[in-house]
């Protein structure tokens, strides 16, 4: 009998809410065209790579980095007009969730709209948050009288708002979102999760600095094309940040990753040329796919669409045989039979047009 | 009034032990020989360096790294002859401790000898653990019978055992460790922090591999010479394995560090002869050091050791102008006067005798 095989009461030290949670549902699978995971379809300029690797190599490895990594926080906060006590960096914006869940959540509440990204409701899961999850209207917009009777219900926690919404890459009015914010008042700390808002052109700093308890979460992983790297970072008062910083690890971002991404932010010119491409490829996909028969494809404001379909199992293995990856999603409310796919380059995005309206006429 | 200064009320979702948490207690000081932090003295070997850098290059930086970065996981089970399946790997030692504090310690009990290290106590006040903190013998071993009625009194919760202990340096007899272990009985996580066994040449592998709630710590950041790389490591079982994983934050090893790793894992020969070097000077340091007047230099199986003296404010001042940064630890139990002081290079363990004379002179 293998470790593995021994019964469940001898790891009686772990806690009930993380023996029941499933792993994180995600199986990688090789295929040539990834449009799985709304990653930037082109690597950091081969240039940058190279003065970030020169940089990194001029670096001590033997030494922990820069605590907080104040250089990089700095840079950021440069780049976005923002006070630099106002910024925490994360290894992934996924750890900015964490730690909000750890500041905010633990014992509180998470309140979210569905559909969601499953790591807001995962961590709330796992720390012990009570979570309320509120259906979106049918075309995905956040249900603003439903989001605020629960706000008012009472606090204190953590609310989500991500502009534009994932996996839906729906956008709301700057009205509905400001209406939603405002309810919340001073008693829960306000995220807008803001990791595509290069491809909606929307940009929410404004409503974040009125009140210190609110955030704009932001990352380096879309539109910046570096999801390798692993940085998410917070735009928030100095007052939250301090809170934050409590619960980061120490030294939380390393000395590789602080390296490359002060190259990215002294050449930032390549990432508004790049989301515009992707807007516009977006724009030409989804307008090829507008007139399907059986399949739908839902518009979006980010770097990827929802694609309905009466089969999803059979959908996501079709495009797979043709070389295309893309997302379940269909288990998730009201995307019954729906694929997220991403936005790639323009020779993937034929291949996927191609394949999608070979499907719909199958 | 700027944001950081609206009264609290307006953050009310921040939760209590949060607010009342004081930030992470380091101040980031230039000095020519730093010898407050554990590191290695020595940088990775220059031409691992740049093959680290080569495979770095040839990666895609646009795409998510590996999920749980398998490939470096078989590296290090293949290394430290483990299963695969019980590896664990995070973005520094510290982040395990988060993770195991989110898995066994919240709303449960975490339980400790002191002096320790601070980590271990700042996340179980954060995330709401019921701390016991146990003293430590006069010459800093394990209180046996102190610990095992803390353990017998009841769980669920996490133990920690550093072997050896930081800040003390002191490792422990097996016998008194496998007493402390055995009395955890499977009610408990036990996790024997192994962060310096490579200066003490201990190795607890087969005490974790004989249940599964026991887990061995280990780092990069000390004896491979890659701090600044961040990135730590649980070795233990399958199923305790697969419950961490679940509050790991995906893709939580960036694509930069794997690369390294994976370099230093397939050259691993430099690491024994550093450990080799520093444990022989920390010999020749702590021999210099023996017959003080009024200093007193405490015995370590680390790469660092403890120097007590009567005034550590003055002390610290005394070795910063000569250059030599140490790290003030005379704040904890048992710890009055001492400043923690890592073992250098050859040339900086000079300076730092020559220094420590003078000071004990003067």
């Amino acid at each position: 009998m293998t470790e593995a095989a021994l019964p469940s009461p001898l790891l009686g030290g772990v806690r009930d809410a993380v023996r029941a949670t499933p792993a994180y549902p995600f199986t990688p699978i090789d295929a040539p065209i990834k449009l799985d995971q709304n990653e930037s379809p082109e690597d950091f300029p081969a240039e940058l790579k190279r003065l970030a690797a020169e940089r990194m190599l001029a670096r001590e490895w033997n030494r922990y980095p820069d605590l907080h990594a104040d250089t990089l926080r700095h840079r950021i906060a440069e780049y976005e007009g923002w006070d630099p006590e106002g910024v925490v960096v994360t290894p992934g914006s996924n750890v900015i969730i964490k730690l909000l869940t750890e500041v905010g959540g633990i014992g509180q509440r998470v309140l979210l709209s569905q559909p969601n990204f499953s790591v807001y409701v995962l961590e709330g899961q796992l720390l012990g948050a009570a979570l309320t999850q509120v259906p979106l209207r049918p075309d995905f917009g956040l249900d603003v009288p439903a989001m605020q009777r629960e706000l008012r219900a009472g606090g204190p926690g953590v609310l989500y708002l991500p502009q534009p919404h994932a996996p839906t890459g729906f956008l709301d009015s700057a009205a509905d979102l400001r209406a939603v914010v405002e309810a919340a008042g001073d008693e829960w700390l306000v995220v807008i999760d803001e990791a595509y808002h290069q491809y909606s052109g929307s940009d929410f700093r404004t409503l974040v600095r009125e009140r210190p308890n609110r955030l704009s979460l932001r990352t380096f992983s879309k539109a910046w094309g570096l999801a390798g790297l692993r940085l998410g970072y917070a735009l928030t008062s100095p007052e939250l940040a301090s809170n934050l910083q409590k619960v980061t690890s120490a030294f939380n971002v390393n000395a590789l990753t602080q390296a490359a991404l002060e190259v990215a932010l002294e050449h930032p010119a390549y990432v508004q040329e790049r989301a515009r491409q992707t807007v516009q490829e977006r724009g030409r996909v989804l307008a090829a796919l507008q007139d399907l028969k059986v399949l739908h494809a839902h518009p979006s404001q980010a770097n990827f669409f929802l694609l309905r379909t009466p089969d999803p199992d059979r959908a996501y293995r079709f495009l797979l045989e043709r070389g295309l990856l893309v997302r379940r999603q269909d288990k998730q409310p009201m995307l019954q039979g729906c694929l997220r796919v991403s936005i790639g380059t323009p020779e993937q995005n034929d291949r996927l047009i191609q394949a999608v309206l070979e499907l719909d006429r199958a």
